[in-house]
């Protein structure tokens, strides 16, 4: 038997285009000589379609894509990935299944049994889970039809649910597994993904073929990788990172194919690279966006999104502002012209000190007898701000954020001013890592001037100012952060593991005191297993640890 | 048996002050006579503590509390919920719990079995179900004890869950049932909450005891009205709404109570004033702040929030800001000083044409050739928003945030303009309800001028602007809104229902793609059962309706 995986790109809700999309594949797939299509979970809707689900409407717009999907299986057989109705009125009211079309018809649903409701997944916010698990029989072959969630609960040391599905499909003695997913990238995920799968073919002793999305949901990134592993737990075949593709495998050649090494390298800075590139580009392209707008400040965080938007869009369509107030270096505005010029984008000179003053003058009367500090710094900020606004506004340009993760981790940033716009692209970047990215930018050339990388940082709202001048140095800050965001570590765990106590304390309590900001920034293109946004939920008003 | 139930208001994670409270409280019921005291749903932790239940740490401070609970239930019982620890290695780690204390010790612990997870619920990302249920047997009495949704499956059209987890005690013959509650209110909530329970003591026939948290959570508000009903379906008590309480009841009492009538009016302007006016207070007493500033526009929206938040912070701590332009009214000023006046709060006038000029004047170059237009009507929305924004840098006080619903819903207003500040509080009352609401405030003389609510609406941004030149007339905005947001009618239905096509088209559409203002505003005090803000979720990269 030959099985094609379509590795596509779907667009939530744009049930036209999604249709139109996995007939082009069907015929591709069956033109190639495959046997069975097979797409991603819930591929007529786009993932997370989130609580567009609760909508009648948007789960018949669903039910009619299965339907034209259903007449063009004919000479091939099309799995694909839709909501459908519980028709019992206990329970949820959908489920998240995969529907097996042959024939011109729907010949079976399995429904998904493990339904993630953790980080960026709500799953059981809508969906019933599967009680019911029942093997398809086509051609010469038994298929056991699994939907993402329902094979990570195999290899883990703490599994999340009591059962696990593949389990219950057993004793229909299934030759393979098909398991349609919609698995988020992470830096580390596809490593992960790899060996949760490889855990899956050494407890059943099948073959599984696994097919995952591609492409940006707004924040939420898919690589693809999909994979085809042997009873043996070689890895076949690994499909490319960030890129649609189809391709059709021989059930019988997967069996005898005895090499494995289908599994490709994973260099982190290279995934986040292109994770983000692809991020803002499909951003923009889904929301039928063209061009970009950020301000360059000459600092590395503005450097960096100016690189992965002139990649991602062109340089063309992005425009960087230069807007320079009374403290800022001279190198500040020579490196950012530099990378404008090295980038071959459009920039203006917009000296913010004018406008400074006029908001200085006309607060004076009112600020009478109180020290400049903090607000006259903010002032500068969301100056900038309101000018990259005021572009986007008259030429439609989407503003681009440039805070990073250590930054909005700790509320290094004003609200409305440098933490404005519509997109954060690099604020699941450390600092830290935002300087490897850098350097992985340049390994080949200086494209970002040398001196933007090699400087102090600095907010440059004061003279002289240092961003160590109120942070601890960023190796540390980012070593705290990691272990508290990402690991969950308590602060004594954090101490223990060799933290220095006052560092931890302050740092976390700026974490959890900054809540606010955080709530009002732009969706953070997520590449690590906890960003920032709808994945990492917390109070605003709340008192712990701070 | 004598029960008191503590209808009290905790602090997400403020550990030390909710156990002082609970002892406090318990110690006020034992001199009362009370044989146990009832505090709400995971009281020890505050509701909803959100991803801080990810942390080890923040669950052993949890365990702490009740130890130290445990030591009081001396010569009185306590019930308490609280998160426990689920020790099998299968399944969500913890368990959302009521524990029964009893001589000085932990005596039993009953899991929760329905997991709310829809709206602003998430409990499944966090917690199993319980699978065992086991009857509280004390004195003479035996207790079917519930947490909160475990009762809400009874007398529902369509119940979300497969089980009934007071059938499963029903064979250990329950003589009473308590419920320990996080029910958060909507202007339409208390009695549906009195229906769910009537259903209950139908179909069990035993009286029912139910207690509910009270007080502010950011954004999500409970009105407490703790319940008590007797076997024969009667209120024999609701407790009051927005208030702390302690009340005892004594079991044969309220078997004995024929009456009735416990149940209190329910007016839904009240009820929606009385919610805003905890909800501000509470977001500033429990982030430790004082006081307020918001700009006063001589419109409806911000003198609504400057009367709420007199009422919630006292008159001195609130400052108005008038931030005249060029196309404000004389009338607008006036009015807003007369209402500054009426309230006996500081105001300051603060014009903002000198600021929009040094803009207009700097972007000259850059814009030459353009239209003037939106952008220029967007600037002054953001100059007013720097403006409050150095007064709360430099004074400490909180912008109030004076969006509507109705606004809010279709993005008729300014992302880093009049959308900014820390608290949305009028974010859930569409424009309709604005008026009754002020004409509410205003009925018993005329405090918000009557002039501010006769006049037709108008942003003020351009010359002889009106709402009603970019947006349908608010009644018919509203209606269309109301049944699709709260609703969630497809457009067919809504036309159906006598809308007219156009006005819905346009309506869903803006509702649909602006999306990315609202993911970037304040938390909004929810007053409906669908509100913008963590109980609505929806990808802000989509093409359905839009």
């Amino acid at each position: 038997m030959n099985i094609a995986l379509a590795q596509i790109n779907v667009h939530v809700g744009n049930f036209d285009a999604n249709l139109q999309k996995m007939l082009d594949y069907t015929r591709r797939a069956k033109e190639q000589g495959a046997d069975i299509v097979v797409f991603p979970e819930l591929a007529t809707v786009g993932y997370p379609p989130r609580d567009f689900l609760e909508f009648d409407d948007f789960i018949e717009r669903a039910d009619q894509v299965v339907q034209q999907l259903a007449k063009a299986a004919d000479g091939i057989a099309i799995i694909v990935g839709s909501p459908t109705r519980n028709p019992v009125v206990e329970g949820k009211d959908l489920y998240n299944s995969a529907y097996f079309l042959a024939n011109g018809r729907v010949q079976q649903v399995q429904h998904k049994t493990l339904l993630p409701t953790y980080d960026i997944f709500d799953e059981y916010r809508y969906f019933e889970p599967a009680s019911e698990w029942k093997v398809v029989r086509y051609q010469d072959k038994t298929i056991a039809l699994l939907v993402c969630e329902d094979s990570w609960n195999v290899g883990n040391e703490n599994p999340l649910y009591k059962i696990n599905p593949t389990d219950r499909m057993l004793e229909q003695q299934p030759d393979l597994i098909i398991n349609v997913s919609a698995s988020p990238f992470a830096y580390d995920h596809a490593a992960e993904r790899v060996r949760v799968l490889q855990a899956n073919v050494e407890r059943y002793n099948i073959p599984l073929y696994y097919v995952n999305h591609v492409g940006a949901q707004t924040e939420v990134l898919f690589d693809g990788g999909s994979l085809v592993l042997n009873a043996h737990g070689q890895v076949v075949d690994e499909m490319p990172y960030f890129e649609e593709s189809l391709r059709i495998y021989n059930t019988e050649e997967v069996q005898e194919d005895s090499d494995g090494g289908g599994e490709r390298e994973r260099d982190k800075m290279t995934l986040i690279h292109d994770a983000l590139v692809i991020g803002i580009r499909q951003y923009f392209g889904k929301l039928g966006f063209k061009r970009a707008i950020l301000g360059l400040s000459g600092g590395i965080d503005s450097a960096l999104v100016a690189v992965l938007a002139a990649r991602a869009l062109g340089a063309d369509n992005l425009r960087c502002v230069l807007m320079p107030s009374q403290h800022s270096s001279d190198h500040s505005v020579n490196d950012a012209r530099q990378l404008a010029q090295n980038l071959g984008c459009q920039y203006d000179i917009v000296p913010i000190e004018s406008v400074y003053h006029s908001y200085t003058d006309l607060l004076q009367p009112h600020f009478f007898g109180q020290q400049e500090g903090l607000t006259e710094e903010n002032l500068q900020a969301r100056i900038r701000g309101m000018i990259l606004m005021a572009f986007s506004n008259k030429f439609g340009n989407i503003v681009l954020n440039t805070s990073n993760k250590s930054e909005m981790a700790v509320g290094y940033g004003t609200l409305y001013g440098d933490m404005c716009g519509g997109l954060s692209v690099i604020g699941d970047v450390y600092k830290t890592e935002c300087f490897e990215l850098a350097r992985f930018i340049n390994r080949d050339g200086e494209l970002i001037p040398d001196n933007i990388i090699t400087k102090p940082p600095s907010a440059e709202l004061k003279p002289d100012q240092l961003d160590s001048d109120s942070l601890p140095p960023y190796p540390e800050l980012d070593a705290v952060l990691y272990q508290y965001i990402e690991l969950h570590k308590s602060p004594q765990d954090i101490i223990e593991a060799g933290a220095d106590p006052a560092l931890v304390k302050k740092a976390l309590r700026l974490v959890n005191i900054n809540e606010f900001k955080r709530h009002q920034t732009a969706p953070v293109l997520r590449v690590s297993k906890k960003a920032f946004g709808m994945g990492r939920r917390f109070p605003i008003v709340a008192k712990y640890l701070s």
